[in-house]
């Protein structure tokens, strides 16, 4: 039997070692997407526009301008398709009606929002119009989230997590949340032209992934 | 006088030095916002605008959409205003009909085009969406050049000096040159609302610095 001495020694090791762990893989709850980090692979063209989408931390949103006669009006805005390393593929803005974008949305919201991979780095020399640096387009509905849906909490936490300096922005700009409802894919990421992907196939790719893992 | 071994040492050094010299300035061609390199004063609207459409290579290009019944789809492009050096204001795209943009333009020439300050790296940590990280939206009507015009060479130059790769672009994909002929310009680079710069303030900005630098 060890002496008294050494058995704290070894119970403070142990607890220290509980306590510093790596947290458990919880592959579950969290988007191989983010997971891997890495760019798919040019064929894995649902894994590549969530890639993109979970990358990125900003793009543009256009709208038909009402100020300026029906116009596509492009705006650079930041946004969070969800909390770092738990993507969900749906976009979420943070807008003042202060800003033409909002204004243009609740008009009509048709809405198209655009995404490179260029500002990733991933590119390398590539030029960012060539087919094999990736783009991409959601084009949907924009739409406002209600202020007291559990929605608004999930969005609030995934943009405030990626865009901490939006929390402290000032409330009588009275931001709202919105959501870009997905009608339509257009991803580039190779050359051939656009890879056809369906809503569904976007945002349930983690789902289809794992399907096919145990199948 | 001097020894001829010495006279010798003399005549190499000023040669080289000669040789090594930096260039003389050329400002008269040389447009005074990119020869100041870096990002001007938010005061200077039309300045900062000339400056983000110069130091960028790519921006998103929104159309209204054939395919899409009319919705706003925003496309990501590359772009020149002019050589390195010589920018002039006007975006030049060089498009292929393949893509839906340039067919889309075709239809309707209405487009707008617009950049962020951000992925110039001159941000630091703020924000995309925050109004002191500069944004720019061209809106006008994007036209096709006639190929065999002198403004087709010099978009071709501008075009291919920032973005060597696209001369090498397949011949089968018939990319035209095409231009933003602008109407409209909205820029945000700080807090209260977009700055009014007309098309002429803008298009004409080294043109009346120097006659403010010179009156």
């Amino acid at each position: 039997m060890l002496p008294p001495a050494l058995l704290l020694v070894v119970a403070v090791g142990a607890a220290l070692l509980l306590a510093f762990r790596p947290p458990l893989p919880a592959l579950a709850a969290r988007p191989i997407v983010a997971a891997a980090g890495g760019k798919p692979a040019p064929t894995e063209a649902a894994a590549t526009a969530r890639w993109l989408a979970a990358q990125n931390t900003w793009g543009v949103l256009s709208t038909i301008s009402s100020d300026l006669s029906g116009a596509p009006f492009g705006n650079v805005v930041s946004y969070s398709d969800g909390v770092p390393g738990e993507s969900h593929g749906i976009p979420y803005f943070y807008l003042t009606t202060l800003d033409p974008t909002a204004r243009d949305a609740l008009e009509d919201e048709r809405t198209s929002f655009t995404l490179s991979e260029f500002p990733l780095g991933t590119c390398g020399k590539i030029d960012p119009e060539n087919p094999t640096c990736a783009k991409l387009t959601l084009t949907g509905k924009l739409k406002l989230i209600d202020p007291q849906s559990s929605e608004a909490d999930l969005a609030k936490e995934a943009l405030f997590t990626k865009h901490p300096e939006m929390e402290g922005w000032p409330k009588n700009h009275h931001f709202q949340i919105f959501k870009l409802e997905i009608k339509n894919i257009f991803l580039i990421d190779w050359f051939g032209g656009p890879k056809p992907i369906s809503p569904t196939e976007y945002l349930e790719y983690e789902k289809n992934r794992a399907l096919l893992k145990s199948s």
